[in-house]
């Protein structure tokens, strides 16, 4: 199987340097950024005290898990464990680091703690998984961490960081990509808003697995084989003032046949023509028309024959000649793109006249629903009066800060839009901008370890745990089960108790029709011990997880919480290991 | 002047392959994924619309600026112009980046643009900016870039990406700044919760400039020499069980001078005693303190004597001790951290005893006004009773959860916390995640562009333009003004007509006592003409403009918005432009 390229040195592989290195260490080199110094301070201390300790052979697990799902809904897409497996696969402290932690630690900090970290690895750490791109649940561990105590506390911030954030992407693109439906054509446009660099490359990246269909941001592109979609913006309509800025008239016309070109002829002339005509089928008047807007539609056409997608509200026609700047604008829904309709419309059929299809207009303002049912009108119309019958079929793009809800109710609203492109509320997940995972001790040296609280959402819950997904015979998830690890696990066709973990009258018999262990080795013994699938793998496993999910957890408003379960025995583990750690207070 | 070492390839540094290196080349890298592919698409298409259209000689100007400041308020800190400065130096399209762009875009795009592209370079453009760390206001042109048309187009994303996140974060640390107060200590832990590795990154090193005192984010302090800190987290604690965990008990006394250890002796008898006394004073009971959480404490004073700081809300006393788990906490304040407080003065008064002093404690849950005030009272008893005077100023840090308005509230309260640390909030932006800049051409080929909307905010103010900012004789801004380029500059001392862009009605003179002209030129002929502060400079630059601010601006509850002006001749130019390319519509 294949292994996606993460961002790599793209130069220092041009320059040839990595000539001789191991097709693996191709395959598993990220940016550079995520380094073992990638993390807080405080792991770095606690490393110190450990070792001081003499807790250097301590052995623990933590678990990795969230406690809520985002966006007020009941699933979340996991994403970010190559990233976590191609950190592991690096880890390793450099010269520069540990001078630099020589530097920032206290003097007396000894010198054989600084030989102990240069020489520390990930050897011994294992990691048990969900696979990447699963439907997941709160308090469910996505990995479980084995190993020495100082190692595996020292990778909580990067595993953190590195899952945070593209599980929460890869869920809103799940989310916006549930909300449009199967036939519509999602963009991320977000490169501009995201929060960094990064930001945006992991946002075209997760965005991409978790359901979307291209993004606008060319390095992603580059380094992550996702398509890339963009055409123009308003800059470019407006850099042409009239139709005298086009230096170049002539278009060649292509064969009926579509493959050979026959001739050139003035392609400027045929568009000038068919937009007179155009304005009294449309019903919209000649000077409505900005001619600067029709020579960087035309400009744009003959550069991109095939491709042509005019951005069309750059000239907005005001409802009211003697309307002064200070008016505010009309709430009310008008086409108010009238110029940029006329001039597409002109353009477009022109084109067919020279034998190319064009392929539809974006939208970036005003009333979405509205509007776009006026263009398919347009379309239309001229399908029929002028006897080109995909004209109908034209597509329409929107791209005017669309958020999950937007989408919803345009579609309430019958829209005719065919493709959203979408920005900063994907990208930044304005709705919810962090996933709170949260990482935490549950054994060491083989005792279990139960963090409490007043806050029943802040109770862990300890030791290694196996986890188990059940299924009815509709196909559907029915509940997620953890056990204590070594319980025998459930079986198909057999009845099994399942506890809500606090709750002690919550409990249910399931019956499943079939049992999915959740839980799986990534890492043991240095080495990656999974094939790592590719972009498009993830993607299609991503959109059949969500199969698997009943429609009443995925719903956007008021959807049911998925049942996330323990066994009896972890029940009773549990709540006995809760007795004997919570001190005896007194009522003050 | 020194120039901050952005992020680096270190790795490659410490191979020593840059030994040829110039200086200047060292001191401009910059994180690799900042390249010239990290864009729209679109900006490549436009290129080569723009290119084919015979367009490549056009020239024209370009403004960076938002429309509104973020986080309801009514400033905004500029922040990224280093990092755009780094962009324009390295700018160069790679060989496999044309490889990549002949793949992705239509095989009938000519080989020669490809060529052109190669050969591309930002020599000829010239960038004007206000300085970094300036406070800035909406619709004033942070950048105003010109140059060939083409190439000013293709910088678009990349500046906008670089400029909108570093700009909100530094505004939003800037804000956690002034809730906060002079006096107060602010850390950012927010790496974990971070939008990816480099939203880590930048959000450290931005928050750093915006008004914050260090990272938790150790690869930033390493690249931006930012101050690092942070103690231990909850899983050091539960990793300890009993006193029998400590596998050493001997501490170092040090001496009273304070230079030399004079012994070593039996710390843990030390720390258990002190318990056994203290629990009295504090009235807290001794079984309600966990012995597991004791011994950490202990193993991570004798790691770090002189830095103890104890995260002391680990064991949590329930106020009941008959309470079952599935009953919800209470909801008013209790000392649920009693084990941690008694625990963490019995090793600080036993570190006291030993010749040290130590640190202070983190409350990471719970009311924090309340809490600290509780904690605060325990050290002045003992500062008291057993004579430590400095016990009284033990330092308490508080980092659960915090925004600006929890600060605002604990003030109101009368908190006794020294040190914030504040994670999410702060690096995502959860009140506003994104800043909406936006880049728009404003003059073409000497010619100048208007863009209208209906939306008044939407509209542009056309032309190349000068900005200056007027000061009041009390040294406040008064307002900033607009100029079309070449305009006479206001004098001080001389009154001058300044206008509000749109609404007719509203004007002032002012008389300014000062008189400062914001942009300055960065980059020409292939260089960059200024000198870059360092980290340090920009942060005071960032305290010092804040100063010029008037405090009504500033206030967290319904600032004033501060005033951008046009001179009157600019007004007359928009207005005529207005009139001119507003196309005469009719009433539908």
């Amino acid at each position: 199987m294949a292994v996606t390229e993460d961002f790599v040195n793209l130069r220092m592989l041009e320059n040839g340097s990595p000539v001789n290195m191991e097709a693996t260490e191709v395959k598993m080199r990220q940016n550079e950024i995520i380094q073992p110094l990638l993390t807080d301070l405080y792991q770095l201390t606690m490393a110190y005290a450990y070792w001081k300790s003499g807790k250097v052979d301590d052995t623990a697990v933590f678990d990795l898990f969230f406690r809520k799902n985002p966006f007020s809904g009941e699933f979340t897409i996991f994403a970010g464990l190559e990233q976590c497996i191609k950190f592991l696969f690096n880890f390793r402290y450099s010269d520069s680091d540990i001078t630099y932690l020589k530097q920032i630690l206290p003097p007396y900090v000894e010198e054989e703690f600084f030989r102990y970290l240069k020489n520390l690895t990930v050897e011994d750490v294992t990691l048990f998984a969900i696979p990447e791109g699963s439907v997941v649940f709160p308090r469910v561990p996505l990995l479980r961490v084995e190993g020495p105590l100082i190692v595996v506390q020292l990778l909580e911030t990067t595993f953190l960081n590195l899952i945070n954030y593209s599980s929460l992407i890869a869920t809103n693109a799940a989310r916006f990509r549930m909300a449009a439906g199967k036939r519509i054509k999602l963009l991320e446009f977000g490169l501009r808003r995201a929060q960094g660099p990064d930001g945006g490359l992991s946002a075209s990246k997760y965005a991409y697995l978790g359901g979307f269909d291209g993004t606008s941001n060319v390095l992603a592109g580059k380094l992550f084989h996702i398509p890339v979609k963009g055409t123009h913006a308003h800059a470019y309509i407006s850099s042409f003032s009239t139709l005298a800025d086009l230096k170049t008239r002539d278009l060649a016309v292509y064969d009926e046949n579509g493959s050979d070109l026959i001739e050139s002829r003035d392609f400027v002339e045929t568009c000038i023509k068919r937009r007179d005509q155009l304005a009294t089928l449309l019903g919209i008047l000649l000077q409505e028309a900005n001619d600067g807007e029709l020579a960087a539609f035309i400009s744009y056409a003959m550069a991109f024959p095939d491709g042509f997608t005019a951005l069309v509200d750059t000239y907005e026609v005001l409802s009211w000649s003697g309307e002064t700047p200070s008016q505010r604008y009309i709430s009310e829904p008008r086409l108010h793109y009238r110029s940029g309709l006329l001039n597409f419309c002109a353009v477009a059929v022109a084109l067919s006249d020279f034998g190319y299809r064009p392929i539809g207009i974006r939208l970036d303002s005003g009333d979405l629903a509205y509007l776009s049912n006026r263009a398919r009108d347009a379309f239309r119309k001229i399908a029929e009066e002028l006897t080109i019958p995909w004209f109908a079929q034209l597509s329409i793009v929107a791209s005017n800060d669309i958020n999950e809800e937007t989408i919803l109710s345009l579609n309430d609203q019958h829209h005719q839009i065919d493709c959203f492109g979408i920005g900063t509320h994907l990208v930044t997940c304005q709705k919810q901008p962090a996933l709170g995972c949260v990482y935490k001790l549950v054994e060491i040296n083989k005792q279990p370890k139960i963090k409490l609280s007043e806050d029943l959402e802040k109770v862990t819950i300890p030791g290694r745990k196996d986890i188990y997904r059940l299924y009815g015979s509709d196909g559907h998830a029915l509940i997620d089960l953890m056990q204590k690890h070594g319980e025998p696990p459930p079986l198909a066709g057999n009845r099994v108790l399942c506890r809500h973990p606090f709750l002690e009258s919550k409990r249910a018999y399931v019956n499943p029709a079939r049992v999915e262990p959740l839980l799986h080795i990534y890492w043991q013994n240095g080495r990656c011990c999974q094939p790592l699938p590719s972009m498009e793998q993830l993607r299609h496993r991503v959109q059949h997880q969500l199969g698997t999910i009943r429609q009443d957890h995925k719903r956007n408003l008021n959807p049911t919480p998925y049942k996330v379960s323990v066994s009896d025995s972890l029940y009773s583990y549990l709540h006995k290991l809760w007795l004997q750690n919570a001190p005896i207070g007194e009522l003050s």
